[in-house]
């Protein structure tokens, strides 16, 4: 049920066209109210699609009614006929809803896309498929409009956080380019709870920062990353910020997790902790430069815990950037502490690295914060899917 | 010829027995005189090799009389212990040549090893191989000195640049691990020019910084890097110091481009420049940011121009760093505009990537300076010899 598990939201998926015959391409959430508080995080790339520079303008009042998303074409690096044509979107979706009864301006529209960066896309497709997905919106469709985002993402990603009276519910997409500042990520999550729009702004950054921005899959980062956060206060049920903060994070680090298990051509998550930094930032840094060394990700690949690989990862972090003593260093593949104090620990051979998921620890001995980083291995099938296909 | 190329250095390779019987695994380097005027530049790791610490220090009094060197095992990450079999080779060196009337002490010989971390090294074997180079060293001995500090390099690099009356020449190798702060990149070059310390150190500084360090193969840094240059002034000529630089930019460019074209499982070397950006630090981090994508380099292996995954990376630099407006960049492959003003330009099928070398020229329209990366392709051979093999 996903981003109509909340009430007073209707949703679906339909087949466009922009992709192969019958393959779901569109999407679309809207919002009934009787609120409509909304607030989105949006990728921190330079580049960005038309869709981000529409939607980020829309969403500056804190308003949103409805989100068309496509997959199929990026609307990225088309210049002012792609901003213009996610302009003519936006207005056809509002004029739907107002001819339906719902009133709605352009400016209340949020528009998401996904695909290949550089072509502008077809808009008689995409206007007649937002008409349809209009039509079929209905309470039961958040699960077909997870669908329609879907990219090389080999299943969809939903989640529901449920409590007493009102629930927080999500969709999401992504499965390469995952990476601080997100991914090709396109989220849209709903809440029937009544809250503010401060509240949501407040709570959807920190959820994004702890979750989806602690994926980093392979380093890149996208021009089209959008998280969408949109409450209808319909439950009539009013949570504490700290309750609603939790309900959310649930929902966006249930997404994100579903993204690391489904990155593009891997065989392994790992998630890269960093234990007793002197700040949770340096903790980052540390386990960020681990979990981008293409030596260490190809290592999990091939079943082997090598530890020096890690450490020196670990040691082309400045120090100012994180002060630690690097002979200190212990560091633990699967809770067995191959490296103590920067020299050999116990048999690597001990390591099992047979099931998918891969805990590192590094034990830093400088502080008492710490962070961790999500990552999948690099394999011979990210090679594959990312040089035999454009994306 | 390489390093004994110039007057009054000797140098040999020798089977030691540390890699697979027969093959060549230890080398040295002796300065004979007049001089010994000596500089290095060194990883900046925080996790360095006993070697490195050693060297650094034997090398800042600005004097080094020889430099032995052995693959098959980093000595990194190797406790109290491994800075004890440093000292221990170099006091065993120093003792050889005294012995042999050549008056050294321990702290003018300098060590550079590359290998496996975490391994402490046999010494017994390392003192008889350090014992049995020694005596072989003669002035034709600078191939079998490049020779023996292979690891996974295919081919040895070797480069010289002849002078009226006197000359550079030099050895490296490292074909993984090559980054910023060099790689798992040993270098030793020498020289029969008159030249000073301070002149020696400024014009390997430069040389290092316009060329091992721009190269970027995976985009991880070494514990072990090290460059020597060693100049004895037996020729009796005193180029002046522009004239200098020049001869040992020629031959660390020469080297380092011998590296990018050995990367571990390459097709394709990569150049990567930025022009017209505010400064040269802005145009070297957007090429690097380019020359670390993961999705970029899959698709010069896919033989795909795809200029989308070029300018999200490059947009991915903070606007303080290289500050430009992302609207007006363009790209050009092999010298085909396949981006023009951000936007779709010329058909991207007119570009040839069937050539291993690839040129890729970004235009910021912001400034004036410009800067290039070397960077070499993402393969499924990188996956296979990084994941197969401990390194």
């Amino acid at each position: 049920m996903s981003v109509t598990h909340p009430q007073g939201f209707v949703a679906a998926g339909v087949a466009a066209g922009l992709k192969s015959p019958g393959k779901l391409d569109m999407a679309v959430v809207v919002n009934e109210g009787p609120e409509h508080v909304a607030a989105g995080v949006f990728t921190t790339n330079r580049v960005r699609a038309a869709s981000v520079t529409w939607t980020e303008q829309a969403i500056a009042d804190g308003r949103i009614d409805a989100v068309v998303l496509n997959s199929g074409g990026a609307n990225a690096c088309t210049g002012a006929q792609g901003f213009a044509d996610v302009h003519q979107l936006a207005e056809h979706v509002a004029a739907q809803l107002t001819a339906a009864g719902r009133e709605t301006a352009a400016g209340d529209v949020a528009v998401a896309q996904t695909g290949l960066i550089g072509v502008l896309l077809p808009m008689d497709i995409v206007t007649a498929g937002a008409t349809a997905a209009l039509e079929a919106a209905s309470a039961t469709g958040g699960d077909a409009a997870a669908e329609a985002i879907r990219t090389t993402d080999s299943v969809s990603k939903t989640a529901v956080a449920a409590r007493e009276g009102w629930s927080v519910g999500g969709i999401a997409k992504g499965a390469g380019m995952l990476a601080p500042g997100m991914a090709t990520m396109l989220s849209v999550i709903t809440t029937d709870a009544v809250i503010g729009s401060a509240t949501a702004k407040a709570a959807l950054t920190e959820a994004v920062a702890a979750t989806f921005n602690r994926v980093d899959s392979d380093g890149c980062m996208s021009t089209n990353d959008t998280v969408l956060l949109l409450a209808n206060g319909a439950s009539g049920v009013e949570p504490s910020a700290e309750v609603f903060a939790a309900a959310l994070a649930e929902v966006s680090a249930s997404l994100s997790r579903q993204l690391v298990a489904d990155a593009e051509g891997s065989e392994h998550d790992i998630a890269v902790t960093v234990e007793n930094a002197t700040s949770e930032e340096a903790a980052e840094a540390v386990a960020r430069a681990v979990t981008r060394s293409n030596l260490f990700k190809t290592a999990i690949f091939g079943r082997d815990p090598n530890w020096g690989r890690i450490v020196s990862a670990a040691g082309t972090v400045p120090a100012d950037v994180a002060p630690y003593d690097p002979t200190l260093m212990d560091v633990f593949v699967n809770n067995i502490q191959v490296c103590r104090s920067l020299g050999v620990g116990e048999d690597r051979s001990l390591v099992d690295l047979s099931g998918r998921e891969v805990q590192v620890r590094i034990d830093l001995h400088a502080g008492d914060a710490s962070a961790t980083i999500w990552t999948n291995d690099l394999t011979h099938d990210y090679v594959h899917e990312n040089s035999a296909y454009s994306t």
